[in-house]
């Protein structure tokens, strides 16, 4: 389809001569791509369509050329994307070589820093705007952070030194009330008083009648924001100043985020202010589609879907699985208590929520947080599970150690998103987790295949381990599409077990998801006449190096697979514990070397990193024959 | 010396019923004692004696064989383990088999949580205090955290959740204008703004008087609190509320933290509130020694040192090498910058920060923040040196992939207190930080034996490295005493070195100062006939695998020796490498299996881990015999 505006170069200057009608063209024409392509690629919706004005204002404004502009996380850059030369190739978002659901500066020069996890935007900025005063330059660096990702410790450290330091840079807070779970904590409560004690600063009302008397602009202006601001709370009989000026930034808004013209006019104002200025803008997640109006949670991450039905949730997954034993687990155990890191329900934990209200904790984007406050839990008799996606868990790679760990508590980390996730790309792998977790004191480590096998090991982590205890498992379906376990040999999830027999040619050790691939790479090789077996671990800390030395008796080609890095993985452990109890032949370990992985399917990025049966297979091959 | 009161059986009802000029008696005999035990055995002073009054209120309102108290981080815990049981044994402090320098729930059980790392306190009280609710009790929970702990973003995280959840528990915010080093950070302005606009609520002039005037205490208190802040916020005409209140506690405060009477009327009083209750009681570091008040920063974490004359500060060692060789650096290259996370002193950069005030950034007690913002300024064409301890760098581990690594940006980490650290124990040691830096893509790892090689690696890792890179170096002086280099043959520090050769009989590969015990291995198992060599390697990743092998051609047998976690460290990634390249032999590991080795000399722990050149040589020799 062809717009009007989208698809032209756009600048600053293009924008700013724009008219208002144009604008709002232009804003429908963005919603449309978007829609169209997400529903097609899949990718991060709501917080896209709520931040379309946010942006072309603020390119109205800045000039992305030599401005800086940093967007915490990404789930709100796709109208940058299209709006600075990526319009062009946008149906390849979230493709194979296509461009990347998050900031990229790989991908553009405009780009001005990766981003993926949550609350880095404000520390980035700064360093950028530190640099730009050291250089002497004079561009504007400018933040773009949700409600959500300012519950995150990270981002409240670059407040206190941003205030202190006096550094000048702008902060837009992106307040929808949401991260991707509706937002709790002090801070969220603190915003909506805020927003109810001040009411929107609409320029149309108040602001322009009132700068109107005072008659003057330009560089006057950071007065005269003052004066607004004190007047605003003076007429409004506002009792409490935010908390951003308590830190020292200078505080303005809150600011309706889908008028085009408050929003220029507020940044506008910013840029002659000589210090940092937090702007608060208020959107709507969603914005301009229905169905993701009405349930934005549903609309954060999406897969492709129908636009005129909406999407579909809830088909069975891991996540899933992991969620219904946990309530299975919760009505024996009174002791069992659920924490959450603002993902109530990307971890599935919405049921357990409901049923056990008291038991269930959600922390907010506060990985570091959850981890210590469930080590307070534990040592006082309860037993936590802190469900955090891998690669955000390595936020909490401190807490593990220092709150959990060292005092052998028995907290349990359910360690979703273990693995290669697809589309999202490499920032959200959760490929460093088995090296992390091997690294740690005490810990028991599970990284169960299939649905029936991550029931067990959750049960045996809840109520039979004594430590510390995390369990890992992949993001989507299993292969294998029954929850009936599919090794009856050793039903114990502690215990090695043999998932494929045809001889002692070679064997292959793997753990996790992946061992699908090792079935299918020992049958490959029987059908070209070589003979050898597949021995699957789900319990890789410690690790059973006695039970699986006697399933490799007589066996000299041992290779192991895993879905992780390289580095003080699965692999690693194995040879060293095999080694130790006198095993005389190597492991030749197949895992991740380089886990910069970019977006595509969860298939592609296995065979990407030579870890796919066929791969396997003709590795073991030429091993063999040397 | 035998006390009057001090050495007791202390309850709070024996300390409720002292008069007043009986607990004076008692605080003097508690920082005599600390006195006297840290000059002889070292440990953390100045923050231990401003909490001194502090601690006995706490203790005369609170009981702690009920009640739980958290101390952040622990440098303020001495005059508690004082009055809860450790008496008799507090000249053991630090020593080996004796107490510990910091709370553990090992050694009491009125230890409510292990700490030793910033700003836990506050997610762990209230993990206890959401137990205590569970299960139904009425214990109270309380949190006891320095202003600068406050800066660690953890620290915001619970309080946004606790605001979020009005848990009752209380926080105590002692705050003495520092943490380490003097405070930065826009909630430090802030806290002394609030300092300065309602000045202390003294209970003889004002709070007490009306108190009196409205005549009734017990349950009504809470509001009664209320009204007095009110109250006082009205005749002092202070325009701005804490921005704790914002977040959702009850803020109460600043008050004397060296006035018991005061103490005592305000945690009496917030005993009845049934919401978190956040107490601001100001300190002096250092209170009641001259030394440590006029210079608190020195007297933070002390060696044995002369109470007549005070500490020495200054002697040469990693540190101070480090930080010479940064101001050489600098001088050469203006976009080198420096940037310290509350530790400007501990990391010696003191004197880098008065000859490049404008290239100096210190962060607070944020690690996280600090690594992002050079993410920023790195991508910004400056080259960020990154100075944090080993042990509190885990805090940052996430964002050193993903805002370094991921960008393949030139960010230089100086990991001081790499390995062992003697005294302060198991949560301050740098064990694994091998194993992390090993599993960062992109990353490059540097770990100098002496002084020379630090100063070569780190030029080589600013100068040379096009990515991100690491330079680790251990806490205290070389064994090698001078600054010259000890090896001439490979005078690159990215080669493997020949340090010592006899023979092939076996070879020894070692990285980092632990060098020195290979070093004397060799020449024991020499004494005794066995010949072999040992060879040092600097930079660990990307290994030399074939320049080390070179080295090695004929030797059969091989082990490998370094001061960190066995699981994804140096061993493993020599195995793994030299695997790959074919060569035949396994290489056998020395390393740290249990990092939780407690408070001993250095010496000592490397000892205790098996690490030390006698049981090396003995190792060897069993080895060689088999």
């Amino acid at each position: 389809m062809d717009y009007k505006f989208l698809g032209n170069d756009i600048t600053r200057d293009t924008l700013k001569a724009m008219k208002p009608e144009e604008r709002e063209v232009l804003c429908s024409e963005i919603r449309d791509k978007i829609l169209n392509t997400v529903s097609a690629n899949g990718g991060h919706l709501a917080s896209n369509l709520g931040a379309v004005e946010l942006t072309v204002a603020l390119l109205s404004v800045f000039d992305y050329k030599q401005d800086k502009i940093v967007f915490d996380v990404g789930h709100q850059c796709y109208p940058y994307k299209l709006l600075t030369g990526r319009y062009d190739r946008f149906n390849t978002l979230r493709q194979k070589d296509g461009i990347s659901g998050f900031p990229r500066i790989s991908e553009s020069p405009y780009d001005a820093f990766d981003t993926g996890h949550s609350s880095t935007s404000i520390s980035a900025a700064m360093g950028i705007a530190r640099a730009r005063d050291l250089d002497g330059k004079k561009n504007y660096v400018v933040a773009v952070i949700g409600d959500g990702a300012l519950t995150g410790g990270l981002a409240y450290e670059a407040i206190n030194n941003l205030g202190h330091s006096k550094t000048k840079m702008l902060i837009i807070l992106n307040d929808n009330e949401m991260s991707i779970d509706k937002n709790v904590g002090g801070l969220s409560k603190h915003l909506s008083k805020l927003r109810i004690s001040s009411g929107y600063i609409s320029a149309k009302q108040t602001t322009e009648s009132f700068l109107k008397k005072l008659g003057f602009f330009g560089r006057g202006l950071i007065k005269i924001i003052l004066a607004i601001k004190d007047f605003f709370r003076f007429i409004l009989y506002r009792k409490k100043p935010s908390m951003f000026e308590d830190l020292g930034l200078v505080y303005y808004g809150p600011i309706d985020g889908h008028n085009m013209n408050d929003l220029i006019k507020a940044f506008d104002a910013a840029k002659d202010i000589k210090a940092p200025v937090l702007i608060h803008v208020l959107t709507q997640k969603g914005k301009g589609y229905g169905p993701a109006e009405m349930n934005p949670s549903d609309y954060h991450g999406v897969g492709p879907f129908d636009l005129n039905t909406g999407v579909t949730v809830g088909k069975n997954c891991y996540t899933t699985v992991f969620a219904d034993t946990m309530i299975e687990l919760a009505a024996r155990n009174p002791k069992i208590v659920a924490i959450s890191a603002a993902m109530t329900i990307g971890t599935g934990l919405e049921n357990f929520q409901m049923k056990y209200p008291a038991r269930f904790f959600d922390c907010g984007i506060a990985e570091e947080h959850s981890v210590t406050m469930a080590g307070g839990l534990a040592v006082s008799g309860f037993i936590p599970v802190v469900a955090i996606y891998s690669s955000f868990l390595q936020r909490a790679y401190d807490e593990m150690i220092t709150d959990c760990c060292f005092m052998n508590s028995h907290v349990v980390f359910a360690v979703d998103r273990a693995g290669f996730v697809g589309n999202d790309g490499h920032t959200h792998h959760g490929l460093l987790d088995i090296s992390y977790l091997n690294s740690m004191v005490n810990m028991t480590v599970f990284s169960p295949r299939d649905y029936t096998d991550l029931r067990r090991c959750l049960k045996y982590a809840v109520e039979d381990v004594k430590g510390p205890v995390a369990v890992r498992y992949p993001r989507g379906a299993s292969p294998f599409e029954t929850e009936e376990p599919l090794y009856q040999d050793v039903p114990d999830c502690v215990k090695p077990h043999i998932s494929r027999d045809y001889g002692k040619d070679f064997a292959i050790v793997s753990t996790g998801r992946i061992c699908e691939e090792a079935d299918r790479a020992v049958e490959i090789l029987k059908e070209q006449g070589i003979l050898g077996r597949h021995i699957n671990v789900s319990m890789i800390k410690p690790m059973p190096a006695k039970e699986i030395w006697d399933l490799l008796v007589g066996v000299k080609n041992v290779f192991s697979l895993e879905e992780g890095i390289i580095s003080g993985g699965f692999g690693e452990a194995l040879e060293r514990e095999m080694q130790i109890l006198g095993f005389e032949s190597d492991v030749t370990v197949f895992g991740v070397r380089n886990p910069i992985v970019r977006a595509m399917s969860q298939k592609d990025q296995i065979k990407f990193c030579g870890l796919d049966s066929d791969t396997v297979a003709s590795s073991i091959k030429s091993a063999l024959s040397v």
